[in-house]
């Protein structure tokens, strides 16, 4: 190639990524998570290039806190995805990975296995403060790899904050992985996560750890139950597994199926896929409406006075909030 | 009185409601709930003259499905209140009260002891759109009761929608009123409510449902233990009583009153108050940027004619949202 990457026009990308070329796809990922304005201009174009050519993929958020075995699940569970025919896109969201790109491919022992396999593309998505955590860059990467061919996604946060709320929001299924653990059974995990997962996969059911796993199940299933069934009336699952021993993983992958089938069937599957799109674009006006109002300097400034003095004095929300507004308007004119 | 009391200043409102003038604390609510400019640029001038008075209550929220018993519950537990020594506001939100204003107060049989007691006032308050069902009158209604003399305000939401949600920002302690059910122990409840809840008391033990009640107590319990311990450091509890024989409503009393000191003690209650005060100033600078924004006719036409649309086309979220906005603003200046 003559020109360097970045002086390539849409269309290079666009073609290159409809052709399955990793290394396009990879590159046109880059593009979309720059800040730089130009190749974000950029990046609308291609996207509006194979925003056509997206949405055919199953979209699997996979949470779960640090040590419960994320990755070493990924690298089994990927297998079953491969061995079912499948193109397989993991895009794992670390906050750490914001500072130190790839700091996520850099650690090595990391999916090792999976990540040299045909079929296979693995790359860290920056989180962001932007939606809650999922960063408009993770979307719209998803929608680049349906593009290049790849027809499952999972999508790998990290179990703490808010950003498993809003993989919820982009996923088509949520899983929330769990160790069956000493004591709290629930440490760890964020209040709210539970009740939003679809299955809940307790991990390390090996050795001497195997009891424990069946009893944290019957536990949470018998949790799970309380709440009332979700939106698409499936009745969330409650599983356990074994990634190092290859125990449990293909019937997750059979649950996984089942529920695409089951919403499928019920409509509940596109449905929710245009809610989300929807919602993206009203939560994204949200956003950046607060983004611009709050960024304004002397706006900024009074926040910051009022947050360090609301110890010392009563605050007056509604009328306090309401000149401030009037103000910024008013400049704004 | 002369002058018809719209026409009053707002030092009348004031010095009658520090006065403990219920006749006067009434209109200046009404004030408050209205619309009217005039009323609301008065509304402030009293709530500026009276707010260094507020804050000396406790406040409680209460919520439940319809049928568990939440007015009998007020009645019986309002009891326990007064003779200790408290003045008592009610402040029940009631979706229907928008518009059949006064609608709860019609029905003769909802607390009709306790409403004619002394040192009790009971009021209606709409809800609303805003902070996701509790209007900003209800907070401000609580500040006029607190500057009044009450020192104990009860906040009661019908369990449906949103409205716990925020209801539990602007109390001190949310307490979920719930049946013991048969079948499904969390019919009706919103997924997320039970989690925020401070304790949870089960109504009607008496006669042949108190043993279910003792067995759905334990079930509770279980469930709650599953949660990760709240900020404060409390651990929410379960209760059973029965409003009608007035059993376990001291003990309900007990336990919040052991809350109280709780929180006191570790410094989380007014730590509480003060984050809630800034929440409620953030919140309501957020409603408001989306309001003006959505209200604007070109904005709404817009984002009905994309809503239409959602299921036969793919919205691009992201790019389509950031035009809106440019558009937005170009119109502004």
């Amino acid at each position: 190639m003559s020109l360097p990457f970045h002086n390539q026009p849409a269309e290079f990308y666009i073609n290159g990524i409809i052709n399955g070329d990793i290394a396009v796809l990879s590159k046109a990922i880059t593009i979309i998570e720059s800040q730089n304005e130009k190749h974000q201009l950029l990046a609308e174009k291609i996207i509006d290039g194979i925003v056509e050519r997206s949405g055919r993929s199953f979209r699997l958020g996979i949470t779960g806190v640090p040590g419960v075995g994320k990755s070493t699940f990924i690298e089994s569970f990927g297998n079953e995805v491969l061995k079912n025919g499948h193109k397989l896109a993991v895009l794992a969201i670390d906050p750490s990975s914001d500072k130190t790109k790839g700091s996520i491919l850099g650690d090595k022992t990391r999916m090792e296995e999976l990540s040299v396999k045909k079929n296979v593309f693995i790359r860290p998505s920056p989180s962001s403060g932007n939606l809650g955590g999922v960063a408009r860059s993770t979307y719209e990467t998803i929608l680049l790899c349906e593009a290049a061919g790849f027809d499952f996604i999972i999508i790998e946060t990290v179990g703490v904050g808010q950003s498993e709320i809003s993989v919820s929001k982009i996923t088509d299924f949520f899983l929330l992985l769990m160790l069956a653990g000493a004591g709290d059974e629930l440490q760890g995990i964020k209040r709210g996560i539970m009740e939003m997962a679809d299955a809940l996969v307790i991990t390390k059911a090996d050795g001497a750890n195997l009891e424990k796993a069946k009893m944290a199940r019957a536990e949470y299933a018998h949790a799970m139950h309380l709440f009332q069934a979700s939106e698409s009336g499936w009745i969330p699952r409650t599983q356990i597994c074994s990634s190092t021993e290859n125990k449990g993983i293909d019937e997750v992958y059979k649950m996984i199926e089942e529920y695409k089938n089951f919403t499928s069937i019920n409509g509940f599957f596109l449905q929710k896929r245009k809610e989300q799109q929807f919602d993206l674009f009203l939560k994204t006006i949200d956003e950046q409406l607060k983004q611009k109002f709050y960024s304004d300097p002397k706006i900024h400034a009074a926040i910051e006075e009022i947050n360090s003095k609301k110890n010392d004095q009563n605050i007056q929300p509604f009328s306090l909030a309401k000149k401030m507004l009037e103000d910024y308007f008013n400049r704004a004119k």
